[in-house]
């Protein structure tokens, strides 16, 4: 029997304000330079104002849609919210958080993520303003 | 100590349109097939119309329920959306998708997933239309 | 190479009706007590009235936030809803599971789990009386 492997390693994406960026290739590449051909990709957000998700990557009006939809259900300025301190869009930032994902599991087979045909990974800023985000990518497999 | 081990299968579902089905026992047979007894079985869809979710598995009006709040959420032919490639309930399954849940880790003890009483697993078709639906089961464990 | 371990424990969190407790300090206890330096950490409920969710961790606020808005869209005694055999709160209970999280994947270095500065694990329970829920912590890694 083959032995499990482990790879883990750490990246930073620079948003520029609210709004989804396709991380799949940087995932992909990751996965490849692990060496393990089957196993899990495991994908973890280090913060609480944006997230990742996994949606079609074909027509670009699915993510304007994901916005419009979110900023109907938790516009910013909101009254219902008493967590201000970093603005309008600090609470309802954190519940678009809430509702979807910080982190996210992939099957790996012959050496890269397993995605469906119109699956794309995205790191999902919250926040008017840009900023860092560190991601944490984890292969375990053969 | 024990060494790891690794299994890794896909599996298809029809689905006949919009609707749960459940999908527990055809993931213990997997995790029974794979001969761990100890560890972590993983559950991963495919797609971007449908979702894996963790649900009440007594009460079929729970399920019913559910469809109910996201026709209220996100009813189809929501004039706030562009993206209608494929009909008015298109971007609505994809808003039910990012709401919910595209992969599941579920613990194995003794051999299958350690669910609690009430809970199930269900593949969530939210598209009007019946599909065939890809899912990859990973069970990693000793 | 270093073989990978696993690692599996259960514990319980008895809560005092509908609201949020953090669980940070017991996760990483155990993964102190796993052994394992480099890895994962999963975390599951065996519940579906109740959620895992990993959220800003400062100010209380944002808890009662996530409270109220969850009141506003899925209110307890909600007309939508069929399933009411526990309650007003039953139905709204598991709407709040299913837009949330019943499991979470944290990555592990230097031997705990690497959060983000801000980012807390929390036990939300969603029934207005007080449960016993069961966790179990899986650690897998080197």
């Amino acid at each position: 029997m083959q032995s499990l492997k482990f790879y883990q390693a750490s990246f930073e994406v620079r948003t520029r304000g609210r709004g989804s960026l396709q991380v799949t290739d940087t995932l992909q590449q990751h996965v490849a330079g692990s060496g393990i051909s089957q196993g899990l990709c495991h994908v973890f957000l280090h913060h609480t104002s944006a997230s990742l998700v996994l949606c079609e990557n074909a027509d670009p009006a699915v993510r304007t849609d994901m916005e419009r939809f979110m900023l109907r259900l938790a516009p910013d300025g909101d009254p219902l919210f008493e967590h201000v301190a970093e603005g309008p869009d600090d609470m309802p930032a954190h519940i678009r958080t809430l509702l979807t994902h910080t982190d996210l599991t992939l099957p790996v087979g012959n050496g890269h993520c397993s995605l469906g045909t119109w699956q794309g990974v995205y790191l999902w800023e919250h926040r008017q303003q840009g900023h860092r985000r560190q991601i944490t990518v984890s292969v375990t497999g053969v």
